[in-house]
């Protein structure tokens, strides 16, 4: 019904921090692509299994310190059917920590299509009687081109079995602009999508979210202000910090005056503090911590101020 | 560098329908689920299992009427890794028969992420020195609401590899408007969005279409007309015809003078013929094969005049 469970997990954990799980296989350890190379040499099956031991390690260093991890499907598809079984793994071990997932999935398609793709992330399928769990994220996120029709499968399920979606309103890319910031008139279109999101979201949970949360990029700071005024019960997820170039007061403006109503994603930065610090590489997890921590801790600096 | 490879296959076969391998479980004959079952029990691997033997018949017994088959990955992912891993197993077959496979992912993301999804679905990955096929399909629908960004790294995979992208343009879905058509002055959202497949399908191939083609439903005849008018050198996926309501007299508006163009799907009519045949369901695979054929006859009868 809401974003409620996972806003507990950040104030608990002190922390507004979504480790993004998006592992290339540079950025593996080699001792962890060697081992999964010795069983299965130059193969997809390889590939899958050394993605899926880093995270296994990155998930035990940072279960305590972050509320949330996020997946990127497109790095484990790369690596076939069998990245994907990896990917499965991932989401198993990672909720089996306690950790919220966001499988980050960009879905869309219309009626009975999406309604799959719902039951898929999220949801159960039954198989003859047997209800069975395909690949049971915490969250997801769609792609809201298609309207209504796309979005509504997705909704039943997120009350039925308290899950959420974020819907891609701004995006944190140069040419983002190209098509969401097309001028409708009255508004820029990711503003049209914003308003579709707070409709689609319902009744909001007792800190004020709706299931229905949203995409919008630290790297567009103004926008993210707008956004933030004009979408009161719709949580953020916000990508774009670090790398990309949004700066921790960028970030702040997606939280609300109590200081929630937003998670903010790293990915490289966490995944390869090891090779930033220049620690051993079998030190990595532990890098991963000590970065997951300073970030929210620097966040924390600016939020809700 | 364009959908030539395609086109000469729709004139080979004087098919321009595209089968969709969209199987839920109760679209697949008993005998199909109860084999499996009785391998796998009541599991994700014995759904995935049915799902693979019941596109093999179908495949064998329409490769040479269509030209192109289109897995929608929602219905695969709907049964976890293993149904992912059916849908891989499907791609592969539907090739080693000579068809040309869109694979229906919408998939959509930003610079390297998508990167990722473009040598996943159309490309090679590289595991330490030795190059594998993810999934191997000809084709990929895509999502442009990230704009270039989200296009380009599948451009240049559609130049290396000789295959194709199809952006969602126009949906068929009855709430398509409710963005899609948005008025951005000049002209609707799915115009803009036209505009810019035009500009990334850069140099067409010798039948005057690039590598860049667009979803356009059958739904909405008006749109497609003005879309075709619009888009010279775009080649249309068209998806809304029969259950859906297009007509053939709607779809043949999706094609040029020559009577080239487009190709369109059919689904469910194609997977499910025998229940509507009432024939008996051992017979499933002839009677998609009859209505595949009846389509292409219905569809000549419109094109191109």
């Amino acid at each position: 019904m809401s974003f409620d469970r996972l806003i507990d997990s950040i104030i608990q954990k002190k922390s507004p921090v979504v480790a993004g799980l998006d592992p290339k296989l540079d950025y593996i350890p080699s001792y962890i692509v060697e081992a999964a190379r010795e069983q299965y040499g130059d193969t997809l099956d390889a590939a899958a299994e050394a993605l899926y031991q880093f995270n296994v390690g990155l998930i035990d260093a940072l279960c305590d310190v972050v509320p949330a991890v996020k997946p990127q499907c497109a790095y484990y598809e790369l690596y076939g059917w069998q990245g994907v079984r990896a990917l499965s793994k991932t989401i198993e071990y990672a909720k089996s920590k306690g950790l919220f997932v966001i499988t980050d999935g960009k879905r869309n398609d219309i009626g009975s299509t999406m309604e799959c793709y719902a039951k898929a992330h999220l949801g159960t399928v039954d198989v003859c009687g047997t209800q069975c769990v395909p690949f049971g994220g915490d969250a997801l996120t769609v792609n809201g081109y298609l309207g209504s029709d796309g979005i509504n499968p997705l909704l039943d399920i997120c009350k039925k079995d308290d899950k959420g979606i974020f819907v891609l309103c701004k995006t944190s890319n140069p040419s983002s602009g190209e098509l969401q910031d097309k001028n409708l008139g009255d508004a820029p279109l990711y503003a049209a999508m914003g308003d579709m999101c707070e409709q689609w979201g319902g009744e909001p949970g007792k800190y004020g979210y709706s299931c229905v949360g949203a995409v919008v990029g630290a790297t567009y700071p103004e926008q993210l202000r707008e956004l933030r005024e004009r979408m009161k019960k719709t949580f953020f997820l916000v990508p774009g910090y670090g790398a990309q170039g949004g700066k921790a007061q960028d970030v702040a403006l997606a939280f609300d005056k109590n200081g929630i109503g937003a998670i903010v994603n790293s990915s490289r930065a966490i995944m390869c503090a090891y090779k930033k610090e220049g620690c051993d590489e079998r030190d990595y997890a532990a890098a991963a911590r000590r970065e997951a921590v300073r970030m929210a801790a620097e966040l924390n600096e600016y939020i809700g101020k």
